[in-house]
């Protein structure tokens, strides 16, 4: 557990941003629910959501992160479920949900943005994000949150090496790193890997692909239920 | 027009990615092309590639550059020229050239690999980019290309404030940047207009969305044939 100004060489803050910054997982559960009944005829819910998952994870090299490649997951899970045979106005609602999650609200989680005006101007605020640099843009810019933050790093992947490229681009060294967010796989495990501070904020729900099964216990880590106590507590 | 040294305080070299270092443009024609045969019992070759068109324009400012964002609305063109009568086997086949395409293998241009040789380690080398994020590092590291530059700068737009962010992350001036880049528009013109250098490397084809209408003049501006000419002519 880290204690209060423990971090004494802290020069950049990376925040995560979908699911720490402003809702996104329940957004995608909402539209894979949409989905599963859309093809309900043809699968269970459980057994269609199995088959979309497998897709995903198939086309993840392939595709990245990110809804556009999720809507082109969604219409193969479709036309594999229904072996073909699936109505062609099938595929267009399954864009059409597609558009409406690219546009949904930006919904900010409690204490965010108390957390980022009081950080603002002491330490390069970053924004560290694996989704599509399209849709992080348009979701910062839409959030108002945008001001606060000296750029967005959209990485293509959030392992060891891509948090050391983020390092070599911010030019610091991983002590004068913490890096803030949701998922331990993705925003801890690998910064604590090469060096840096981590803070983990559960979100309620976490994406299938995101889980792991172990606890963590380092001296540079700190898990709070709220953002705002990263003020409190450590800084 | 340029003359050599004449960039006295040059640090930061940007390459376009696309048909600047390796061939782009052509496999989205050849894409087209097989989409159009797709659909010929619909409507001509030139009346689907102009509906193809408006959507993908319509799309941009929600998808974005990039092949996943293509894909989706070849679908949505395939459904709106069919009046949604289109076989399902054809969204397939469609989603088919989009994974090939994501798939295709970098044909590097002529002159590439040696000026980046020569230019490498007297430059801080970056690519700038407004393709997808995960389309364009997949593509630089296939191209073997990787190690000569700092980092890849994947760009939401090209327009003169995305340039004038990209100094910002860099940390430098205008008049120490130089950008080299097949797209008068896209890689010359927003640089120009914020004081930096700009090199053109006509390529023998271009997006319709990409072509400008005018000649450009400008002390900080040059156009070559080839780029190793930028060698020889310019640094």
């Amino acid at each position: 557990m880290l204690h209060k100004n423990k971090i004494p060489n802290l020069k950049v803050i990376a925040f995560d941003a979908d699911d720490t910054l402003f809702v996104n997982e329940p957004y995608f559960q909402e539209t894979e629910h949409k989905f599963c009944a859309l093809m309900e005829d043809y699968l269970s819910h459980q057994g269609i959501s199995q088959e979309l998952f497998k897709i995903e994870i198939e086309n993840l090299p392939l595709y990245g992160y990110g809804i556009k490649g999720y809507i082109l997951s969604m219409i193969e899970a479709a036309m594999n479920i229904s072996n073909n045979t699936i109505p062609i106005e099938v595929i267009e609602k399954i864009i059409q949900y597609g558009k409406e999650l690219l546009e949904k609200p930006i919904e900010l989680l409690d204490g965010v943005e108390e957390t980022l005006q009081a950080l603002h101007g002491k330490y390069k605020l970053v924004v560290a994000t694996k989704g599509d640099l399209k849709d992080q843009h348009s979701k910062l810019h839409r959030s108002g949150l945008g001001h606060y933050f000296h750029h967005i790093e959209v990485m293509s992947d959030k392992q060891n090496i891509d948090y050391q490229k983020l390092l070599g681009r911010l030019d610091i060294k991983s002590h004068e790193f913490l890096m803030i967010g949701n998922s331990l796989k993705s925003d801890v495990l690998p910064v604590l890997e090469i060096g840096g501070y981590a803070v983990h904020i559960p979100f309620h729900t976490t994406w299938e692909h995101e889980k792991i099964n172990h606890k963590i216990e380092h001296e540079h880590f700190s898990s709070f239920e709220n953002i705002t106590e990263v003020l409190q507590n450590l800084l």
